[in-house]
């Protein structure tokens, strides 16, 4: 005898393939989306058809781009002979954001985690060995995440790139900026001291 | 610097129209939605179309629905004799799961709130009262929320509907089921007092 059916259902139903979105949040954002907001409602259905008309993989750095070859890879001004390895399309934006890395990008979409199946070829590997062959890569830069997944995806393209005679390098590990040591677990400890650096 | 722009970022930009989610989380939904399910984007793009084009107020009982009389306003099964006035949509499927309410409904879509604007008009209690003087409603029931401007609302209406000589009643308030009496305020621990019901 429940009246939720129909269309205000189906989009709350829909609402909820986001992540982190519930039957209860989806029934707030629908209320609000068709009670206060259509124009937005209207927006967001524009741009997510016309994302997933047009939105593809970069066919050189696979970050997600309208183009086929996206504007960083395609930009004059970014140095082709440095490469830095992200997981993700977001790493790709806090990276450029945060400071001034002139090079290219490669994006995995993912990180190797055998256990689910997601192996080298799936996170594009292949296609980032043929680019260290073809295009005289100088330095690649390993910024996958610094958890376990994370290093043994570091780990395993340092060994790729060791077949290249190419410089490899994995960001430092350490005490984050305003940060303070007593509450700093053990393994970045290690890491801190271990890199610790000379004052000269 | 940033490649943060393009189509994936007027997603994110349109996905902060939903209520509680911030650039962080949308940029958490888009990329989800676009790396790993893209039926999923396309499915809600569609539904929120089919519904900002479809979606309007039922013009009985100011519900949303595609229909121009929801299905509850058209079913023969309701008794139209009983109107249950509440704030939301979402009201109305809560009564509906949790009890025999065979009456109609009347959905506000809001509260009254004269600093904000809204007044009786503005949720439609000028079409409350004139379904109260042709369609021979003989209860009102008052379900709007234990909230201030709820208590207001339902009192403002009551006397509406008092020069029409129809039996009003007000949602009982009281101890909720399985609340302890060490955690109630005192509030409701007055009303619970007030409200006593003598044990045949």
């Amino acid at each position: 005898m429940s009246q939720k059916q129909g269309l205000l259902t189906d989009v709350i139903d829909a609402l909820c393939c986001l992540p982190g979105v519930g039957p209860k949040s989806a029934q707030r954002m629908a209320l609000h989306l068709f009670q206060r907001d259509r124009g937005g409602a209207e927006n967001l259905a524009n741009m997510l058809q016309a994302a997933v008309s047009k939105l593809q993989y970069c066919k050189q750095c696979q970050t997600l781009s309208e183009y086929g070859l996206c504007e960083l890879c395609s930009s004059p001004k970014r140095d082709s002979k440095t490469i830095c390895v992200v997981e993700s399309p977001a790493d790709v934006w806090v990276i450029n954001q945060a400071n001034n890395y002139k090079g290219q990008f490669f994006v995995l979409n993912g990180r190797l985690s055998p256990l689910d199946g997601i192996g080298p070829e799936e996170i594009g590997l292949d296609a980032l060995e043929q680019q260290l062959e073809d295009n005289g890569v100088t330095e690649l830069i390993l910024a996958t995440n610094a958890t376990v997944e994370g290093e043994v995806t570091a780990h395993f393209i340092a060994q790729i790139a060791r077949q290249y005679k190419i410089k490899v390098s994995r960001l430092a590990q350490g005490m984050p900026v305003g940060g303070e040591l007593e509450f700093l677990d053990s393994s970045t400890l290690e890491h801190a001291f271990t890199g610790r650096r000379i004052i000269e």
